[in-house]
């Protein structure tokens, strides 16, 4: 894969310059950018038509169909997570932490760029976008790698970002793209050790299953999502349905949908009969353990599987715990460690469950939605890592960095 | 290997555990470990005897010899970093950092235990009890895989730490040893998926290629030394000569011992021969380029291989360059990103240095021997990382670590 080893070559010549670009040439260079989408949204729908017709000729999904289409609103939110990412620290540079030793030397760790970043991603052209913008913010080189499916999109939005990046004065092997959209160019990429100094995956479940058993250069894995909700017994009715309601059905195809509702069991009869019928109003499917069919018949019986299960659609595994414990043992057994909710008024079993739940992030009366890049403020979102080393949860910028130490001494030497 | 696998589930099953211990019960427990190690000196030394008698039969190097014995003064070492350890701040539920979102969730990011740790080392009995504090500090269960060199060794150290930390309150599986030190035990444990968090190879290159080419658990590279010191013009002659003395010939056989010695061309004649010199009297070879072997003859022709050797030897390269930027081209080029030094009275080269060498470690005025935890004020020290994900450097308390998002709502749910 010349092309591959080409492009990676030229993103590790350019990451030194990248890493010490000023924050004003990199924030200038991201507001240029979304400008620049904007400005040219016409051509960027124009060529997206052409993908777009492509898949559709091929039987693609209206799923998938949709999530490729771009709009004027979508090249709009584009430009504003541009903006929004502008608008954020600089992560380079800052100083972690810094101490003085006894003989004198001053040690800093530094916030430093990690280099060359690659992203292997499906047919949403608006990843394109805001990996660029984070990558570059973050001081790191590039390399994008999308699906066949949003190939004109993805050249033409690189097109208009690069233009606008290299004149503000960014080099150009900063942003780059892989247009060989062969499963060849994902495997060179994830082999190109010594080039590619973090790779990120977003895709299912066969990409991530080809990263762990080819990948040479260390990555980030985005994986599942099997979230849970449990509502305490202490739990506010009304937020307990909402919060229900929203996680399960708000985006029931994203990672951090509810899969499973855990419920204490002296709500299995005051609550759950009439959660469940909002739910079920909504269209979504219920299976439930033996105690759940009790007060809701209709629900299909729950097996291991469904524990184990994520969805990604309009079905819910529902169970009555008779304790916290048992709701946090079920979350830790059976979970994902990417998002799981408490709904309660008890601040101790909150306290328990924030503690001894093992996941990426907690919400305590409130959606697992949030779990996202965007909501916890990060202006865009590389992905969720459900890794724990490096990253865990929703990853920004400083998720893009590295650091080193800096040592100041006047002379020391080591006995 | 059915041994190997119970371990790690007893690991498994007691981290929850140890990850929830109270700080004053994990200082407690590490006091009672120093004091106990102290207390069984005796029986410690004779388990070594053996250990050491059997190498010695076996035709075990020298300096091997030397790192596999146990004195009493070692003892007292291990004890004192256990103590040092007892000393640090909890890593575990520090609040790394915490915002308010627009929509008033409160995000906290939270400090939490990995959960298993692992740890596959050489004939060095003192990693079993620097490992095992770090470990039961950071709230981790640790699995200890020690060389069959080392075996009587390492098993009464566990013993008497184990022995110690049960009574003090931590669960017994909190620090366990694999007896079995064959080939295969290294391999199970590198392929223990879900059970090991975090694995930490401390061995030289077949290990590393081993855990490259086998393991499916995370791991972190504790990898080459090939560490620099750069004179700048503008360098103190004798703190230079200070400098280099100390990090090339104070331990000859370690990671962040000097490789190679850059000097600025203006200091070839005035300060170079006689820096030479005293590297001479200390027994180093010298090996220079061509500019070296003008002012300093009896230098062997240094090659491309040398610039790329790391040598643990009393060997050192020695270059001369025109300039700052040469200096850091050649560090980037052919360093490891491990540790590298530059000598100067110039804070503009001292800040270009630390900000354009890409290395975990960056010394101004200070020998690249200080690269590591003890002399960062870790207490101990689980490695030096020269991968940049996650950890990079000296590792202490909090690279045994991870986070979580902790997210606090009175009833938000995503639009």
């Amino acid at each position: 894969m010349a092309d591959v080893s080409q492009i990676c070559r030229r993103a590790r010549e350019a990451a030194g310059e990248v890493a010490t670009l000023p924050s004003e040439v990199k924030d200038r260079a991201l507001l240029a950018m979304a400008d620049a989408l904007e400005a040219s949204a016409r051509n960027l729908c124009d060529a997206n038509v052409e993908d777009v017709e492509r898949a559709r000729a091929d039987g693609t999904s209206t799923t998938l169909i949709d999530r490729l289409t771009l709009t004027d609103k979508r090249i709009a939110s584009m430009a504003a997570g541009l903006r929004s990412v502008a608008a954020q620290p600089d992560p380079v540079g800052e100083v972690v932490q810094g101490w003085k030793r006894p003989n004198g030397l001053l040690i800093e760790q530094v916030r430093v760029p990690l280099g060359v970043v690659a992203v292997i991603y499906e047919a949403r052209p608006n990843v394109t976008a805001d990996v660029s913008g984070l990558c570059l913010k973050s001081g790191n080189a590039v390399v994008l790698r999308g699906s066949s499916t949003a190939l004109e999109s993805n050249k033409a939005i690189v097109e208009v970002l690069r233009d606008a990046a290299t004149n503000a004065g960014v080099p150009t092997a900063a942003i780059q793209l892989i247009e060989d959209s062969g499963r060849d160019s994902a495997t060179a990429l994830m082999q190109a050790k010594g080039y590619v100094d973090l790779l990120v995956p977003r895709g299912g479940q066969a990409l991530i299953r080809s990263i762990e058993d080819n990948a040479t250069v260390p990555f980030i894995i985005d994986g599942d999502g099997n979230c849970h909700v449990y509502v305490d017994r202490s739990a506010d009715p009304k937020m307990a349905t909402d919060i229900v309601l929203n996680a399960k059905t708000s985006r029931p195809s994203v990672c951090n949908a509810a899969e499973t509702l855990l419920v204490h069991a002296e709500l299995a009869e005051k609550w759950l009969p009439g959660a469940l019928a909002a739910l079920s109003d909504k269209g979504v499917e219920i299976r439930g353990d033996d105690r759940v069919r009790q007060v809701w018949p209709e629900a299909r019986p729950a097996t291991d599987e469904d524990w184990g299960t994520e969805y990604l659609d309009l079905i819910l595994a529902v169970k009555v715990v008779d304790s916290l414990d048992d709701a946090i043992d079920h979350v830790n057994e059976w979970g994902t460690s990417n998002a799981d909710a408490i709904v309660t008024t008890d601040v101790g079993a909150a306290r328990r469950f924030t503690t001894e739940v093992d996941s990426g992030s907690i919400f305590v009366n409130s959606s697992t939605r949030f779990s996202d890049g965007g909501e916890f403020g990060y202006g865009a979102e590389i992905g969720i890592s459900t890794q724990k080393l490096h990253a865990r949860g929703p990853m920004g910028l400083r998720e893009l960095t590295t650091t080193k130490y800096v040592v100041w001494g006047e002379g020391q030497v080591r006995e």
